[in-house]
């Protein structure tokens, strides 16, 4: 065996039980019974003890110094391998462990604080996870940037700046956006009735299949918060049911099942090595929202999709497809992220990459976070926060040490936009085959262009090479503006 | 640290990750998308790499060398730590990894074999199976009896010689009681009819809950063999469903709840211990077999059983509760051992413990086991064997390497015999109990003489002590004759 072979033999057995700690993580999240969970944190705290053994174990320097890959998959495989062990090698264990002990404890209290809308209950613990964060990202930076450093745990290659950059460009078309839908004489109509619980459960499995979904080789469970879990075989998928509100389910179905066919679609050969999962965050989102919000929440399924709610309902408070279309698209004034539309979700994250950013670089204070939050939220959504728990309290990320993982989320937004660009060109009647209930054609592109590249090229080149095109943030806010310019008779 | 701190903090972990791999046991037979077996595999060998190299790791005998243990749970954690270790410090890791190859690809062999009732094409197999464990058994015997040192995998301290001496002492009478019993006059109705999938559900959700079954730390799914899978706060069980025979889905419910709550039932303290588990096959299977049989099977609690099911499937081809629980409990011939009654399961048992122990210890060629056991049943059950699928061919186990494993089925029988006559004696209000569909007496009973103690007491030892009573076939014996004799009316 070469030292390459020794290198990839290691390494598959990594991500095998990478993939192992993954399911224990489904498995909590879905079917775990409620009174495990004890036990279950010593199984978790054991198999991450494991792989921070095996992560940093000093063979891997010694193998990749030795190593002499054949192909270009071989080099990636080595390039991404070095960059994980060289970045692991940088963070202290001590440091590692700290920071592992207190976001564990962080993110208990922070659930607490919201619950109580108390953020001086939380504020010196954030306070706490952001220090160790800036220590830990010193340690990666090299003298560099503080953010970007964490960044590239997200986006690898990302920079703040540029970022920026593409939000600043962004965001007065967003806000112009979002008060011109708001303030439109064409609102739509919202959605009432009772959606009964197995209804919706058959419906997002007719949704997901739709899409591709391949259940030879995952599963749908319900999960409070949806998510996808899994790869290579098995990539398993959940969402949520809101008895008043069925689009909650057959879209947060769809968007996990964009997740699911990127780690799916990518090639078998790759499983089980570094090129054998998402390239990064931001492409991940691209393939969700894609999934979800260009090719989902389109004039051509939601036809589709009203005829099948119609028939599996008996009869819905919208009573054609035109108005079904509007109101799966309705823009409502809110503060929650999560529960945002296509309008108003990219000023969410630009707030939250904004703060983090200035937090990181220590240019904003922890103690005045909510203020900067609430003066930030009135300027872009033109409304007060009513309380902490829809302000800067509302989302985990922060108590769990993710600073640098906001951004991705607006960056998936922006490939998907440049990808549906792309995908549409190259496939002119995918809209006639998504009236039809079939995104095969567009899965089929998605799969050929970006999916099942895995980790081989890096987020930037995957996209600029399946688009064609420099990534732009054009082709996003073209479509908002477009889609809901029609929408709401602009 | 203590080097008992150092020894226990170690195996902690060590058993953390034993509970993940049978985590994932559990999850490929009940929820694993169907595609996904050749990623399992990797994951479950990675495993069993990591659990091999910690068991093998040598500061365990440093640890136990220095290790200075100081009550009574300590002295016995260090004592079966050191068995194992010692144990898998004999195996030369060339034939252990040999056993784990030949054994994998031997099921499939088998499996095949047995679908085209062809014992040509798996007998070379077995034959290379039985010679790797007799190599394995030579390591561990140093010098002693062959069979005894693969018997003590699964029941610690027990010796075949023992078994033997029990089992002749059974048999005779075990063989009188199914010719009576098969020859009576009063030969009781089979259940007919259709009972929906759901609805036996349903009421196998009863039946646990009937038998204390603690749904906050356990589930119920289905699996094609039903088994149970975990311990301390999350402990699991399956089972099947028969349209055609509902007795099948609800008694391998009460069955596995009996496994399950046995594991359950161990002291908290000893979670993640060598203590924190079952202390033997033979005990195991008592628990599930006293739920089962003794008080599943018994006349109160079929009675409820007949109540509960007559409501739930809308009246029974058998309409008096005294029918039912002959019915229940009905004996009728049959080749296949996981699907024979009380009366006849240890004849099964007995048949495989003397040809096993002869293959094992020489006196009997692999090509000659069909004829041996066709002859062997034919002078117990008094029927000749029809085809290799219904003889030789039926189980598993040898072909994976388990010899040494069936007498702990009737073992726990016989432990079962024992326990309920103990039971019975200290809980006078059992069977009140039981006619209203509660257990709990009978589990407390048990959880308090047996469960709770988990490893901490040799298998013997815990019955003895459980019972008061050197461990006898009598009471199993006696408890069938009168039972069996009742419902046959002999």
């Amino acid at each position: 065996m070469s030292a390459f072979d020794d290198l990839l033999a290691f390494q598959r057995q990594t991500e095998a039980l990478a993939s192992v700690a993954g399911r224990l993580v489904w498995d909590q999240e879905t079917v775990m019974p409620r009174g495990a969970t004890e036990q279950r944190a010593e199984e978790m705290a054991a198999m991450e003890s494991v792989l921070h053994e095996r992560r940093t174990d000093p063979r891997i320097g010694e193998w990749l110094e030795a190593a002499q890959p054949r192909t270009e998959a071989e080099v990636r495989i080595a390039e991404l391998i070095a960059r994980d062990f060289q970045r692991t090698a940088k963070v202290p264990a001590k440091l590692a462990a700290e920071i592992a002990r207190q976001t564990s404890l962080a993110q208990g209290i922070w659930a607490d604080a919201r619950a109580n809308d108390a953020p001086q209950d939380f504020l010196p613990t954030l306070d706490n996870v952001l220090m160790l964060m800036r220590e830990k990202a010193t340690h990666l930076a090299d003298g560099g940037d503080l953010y970007d450093a964490l960044l590239d745990d997200y986006e690898p290659g990302a920079k703040g700046d540029d970022i920026a950059v593409l939000f600043d460009t962004m965001r007065p078309r967003l806000v112009a956006l979002r008060e011109d839908v708001l303030g439109a004489d064409a609102q739509p109509a919202a959605l009432t009735g009772h959606f009964a619980h197995d209804t919706q459960i058959r419906l997002a499995r007719t949704c997901a299949a739709a899409f591709g979904y391949d259940w030879a080789r995952g599963r749908l469970d319900i999960a409070v918060h949806p998510f996808s879990s899994g790869g290579w075989q098995d990539s398993r998928i959940t969402t949520r049911v809101v008895e008043s509100d069925p689009f909650n389910c057959f879209y947060s179905t769809i968007h996990e099942v964009g997740h699911s066919t990127y780690e799916l679609g990518i090639d078998d050969d790759y499983a089980f090595t570094p090129l054998g999962r998402g390239v990064s965050m931001g492409v991940h989102e691209s393939q969700s929202r894609i999934y979800e919000n260009q090719m989902g929440r389109g004039r051509a399924f939601t036809g589709w999709l009203y005829q099948r709610m119609s028939d599996a309902f008996g009869g819905l408070s919208v009573t054609d497809a035109d108005a079904f279309y509007a109101t799966a698209n309705r823009v409502t004034p809110g503060y929650i992220r999560t529960e945002a539309d296509e309008v108003q979700y990219n000023l969410h994250i630009m707030l939250r990459f904004d703060l983090e950013r200035d937090l990181v670089a220590g240019r904003l204070d922890v103690e005045d976070l909510p203020e900067a939050w609430n003066a930030r939220f009135l300027r872009d959504f033109g409304v007060a926060v009513d309380r902490p728990a829809n302000g800067a309290l509302q989302d985990v990320h922060w108590s769990v040490g993710l600073f640098g993982y906001f951004p991705t989320y607006a960056l998936g937004n922006v490939y998907a936009g440049c990808l549906n660009s792309a995908m549409r060109a190259a496939v002119p009647d995918l809209d006639a085959a998504l009236a039809r209930g079939e995104a095969g054609p567009g899965v089929e592109w998605l799969r050929e262009n970006v999916q099942r590249h895995g980790g081989l090229l890096p987020p930037r080149i995957l996209i600029e090479q399946a688009t064609g095109a420099a990534i732009s943030p054009e082709p996003l806010l073209d479509y908002l503006e477009t889609k809901f310019g029609e929408i709401y008779r602009l």
